[in-house]
């Protein structure tokens, strides 16, 4: 078996963000999987295939992916951003646990990428420089519950939070009730941002204090990053202010 | 005022892992400030200048960065992973925060990068594939009694854990301590990976159970990611065991 698999991460969408390591990666590859729109990013050559599919069909991409990789193919898997952070390694390894033996003796790499929280922070300056968590708002494939409880822990811990997922349309509600969780755990003047297609020609960013922070704001492209009570607002005159969390932390346990 | 500041996230040390638009900030740049490991992973012109620093001065070479860019210099401050994740873009806010007015309208600018975690979890598999937080481990900046309940609370959230600045000779007793926490908190099968260096030449990995997680097994350099009680193991043969953290989650809050 002289097949191969590598889970690639795009990055946030603009070129100058992809590494090098990613872009040899996909030179090596021959087929492709992906959802469309990571694949419609990649200049592929006439001899490489795109298998494209859909938003919530990991699992039977990481599949078909690994079929073709056992019977000799050179395979791609392509994610956004990270291919670790709520995308397409977990699904892939998820699919070999579940598969024949055969396929945990597959070559298989993940070549890591900047993921979307890491782009939007930089856009707004340092929001993520302390202690904090990445959470998936998607209730798809967790409890709801959960979710609360691991926002209302976060809260307590005092993390900055990052969330992916915030909002679809087959999800519409869960990321104004996210809201209120938070608003019933922290003060109002907490900074949110919205970070949507950080890096790419489209780019919104936009910060407002938790007690105006509504799902509105939000699309399935935005990243969202709510700070602790520790980050700070620094006005700019004419820009957009600057947003970071002190490395440093003064609050008691 | 002409001067330019741009924050750069170098990767995890491996060249392939620097994005274009990192080299395209360090090929602009005139005058570089850093911790000199980070300064000497960059192939410099004739004209380009170093300001080397040790690693616990990042704020006074935050502001000294400041003060040569206000005059005029077009300047990088220099990271290894990603500058927003414990590391120089936290610092050069906090500088402009408590600086000279004028500060605040410097041309700044973060270019993100692949941090540690990343780089870890994709030699690994996927441990990161759910929600998880980042915590410094250092308690040079913040009480460790928060450190610790930071830890006991993220155990009951389900986070997976990556911890940055795990040990150093200053501080050697913490993460024994912390693996303590830990183990009160969480089964002793929970898979804990130990990454040093991931993407270098001398990149070693290791993962063991949080049972016989120690502290001799990681230095300044290894980025833990401790999985929480639903990330699986992978057997391989001949190989590491892959570790993953399922997409999915059915524990109720």
């Amino acid at each position: 078996m002289s097949g191969r698999l590598t889970v690639v991460g795009l990055g946030p969408g603009n070129l100058a963000q992809i590494t090098p390591e990613a872009l040899d990666a996909v030179r090596e590859a021959e087929d492709f999987f992906g959802y469309i729109p990571y694949l419609d990013r990649l200049s592929l050559q006439p001899h490489q295939r795109r298998h494209a599919s859909d938003n919530r069909e990991e699992l039977s991409r990481a599949e078909a992916a690994l079929t073709l990789v056992a019977a000799g193919g050179k395979v791609c898997v392509v994610s956004g951003g990270d291919p670790g952070v709520f995308a397409m390694a977990a699904a892939v390894c998820e699919a070999i646990e579940n598969g024949p033996p055969a396929w945990r003796e597959i070559d298989f790499r993940v070549v890591p990428g900047v993921t979307a929280m890491l782009a939007v922070a930089a856009k707004a300056g340092a929001p993520l420089g302390h202690d904090f968590c990445a959470i998936s708002l998607s209730d798809n494939l967790k409890p709801w519950s959960l979710i609360e409880k691991r926002l209302a822990l976060a809260a307590e811990a005092g993390f900055v939070m990052a969330f992916y997922n915030p909002i679809s349309k087959a999800r519409p509600h869960q990321l104004a009730t996210a809201f209120d969780v938070l608003r019933a755990h922290l003060p109002g003047s907490v900074p949110v941002i919205f970070g949507r297609a950080a890096g790419r020609a489209d780019e919104r960013m936009r910060v407002v204090p938790l007690s105006e922070a509504s799902s509105d704001m939000a699309d399935m492209a935005t990243c969202i990053i709510v700070g602790s009570v520790e980050t700070r607002l620094i006005e700019r005159e004419g820009q957009q202010p600057m947003v970071y969390s002190p490395r440093s932390s003064k609050r008691e346990s």
